[in-house]
């Protein structure tokens, strides 16, 4: 399944880790990210070379290509907010990932579009993800 | 006109002053802010007694009777990108604001459906206000 992975990039990088685990989780269980770009260290120097608009477009373009959107919302992130929108309009199954205890936007903790859980160690994301992804093979399994 | 006015709650509330100004600017034009619990101090006190679910179906109401929304995107916020998105999603006219020098998403500085401006000084805002406004006005004038 293609994934469009979402965190903050310009709104601070301080959880990049959790979002390289979080990435290669779901690469590991067979599956492709189309935004990896999200979790290379070198992502701002790489951007730098890029008009806004040109990042604009080539996310909302591979967005667009996603089954679905996984985002770790706990780092304040108006990207991070317009890209769980921008899947939300498109009816596309989102799950949103946060830091128990973190000051999570009512955007997404009231959203009901959107399959919000909260995590306290590392180790959980595994079977949140897998949980999330596996519901959606279902899904699809079932429609076709 | 029914303005929205969008800017960080649980991101950070360090421009609040910032927010107010703004707000009383827009109402002393002669608008409406629908969303002025956004400046309101006491405001997380306030939203303690909702529920999540409460306080999302309140900000898109007001956001489906607002005729634009002007947003204060200085501060990373999910919520400020998620409203924005929702705006941009129902065909509203959206003016973005920041402080010059500050990291703005490129969601918001690389979005042409978004009226994008940096100012430096408070006093700034006012004309740039009164531009936006002004131009829908003219705007709905011309399509009456």
């Amino acid at each position: 399944m293609k994934v469009f992975f979402s965190g903050s990039i310009r709104g601070g990088r301080e959880l990049l880790s959790v979002y390289q685990y979080l990435c290669t989780f779901i690469v590991s269980e067979g599956h492709e990210v189309l935004s990896e770009h999200v979790v290379d260290p070198q992502l701002e120097d790489i951007e730098s070379s890029m008009t806004e608009q040109e990042i604009f477009t080539r996310d909302m373009d591979l967005l667009g290509h996603s089954a679905c959107l996984i985002a770790e919302v706990t780092i304040p992130s108006i990207g991070v907010g317009y890209e769980v929108c921008s899947a939300v309009q498109r009816n596309m199954p989102v799950l949103c990932l946060y830091r128990s205890g973190s000051h999570v936007s009512s955007m997404i903790l009231g959203n009901r579009n959107v399959v919000v859980q909260g995590y306290s160690i590392r180790e959980e994301l595994d079977s949140i993800v897998l949980g999330f992804l596996a519901s959606l093979q279902v899904k699809y399994r079932d429609n076709s």
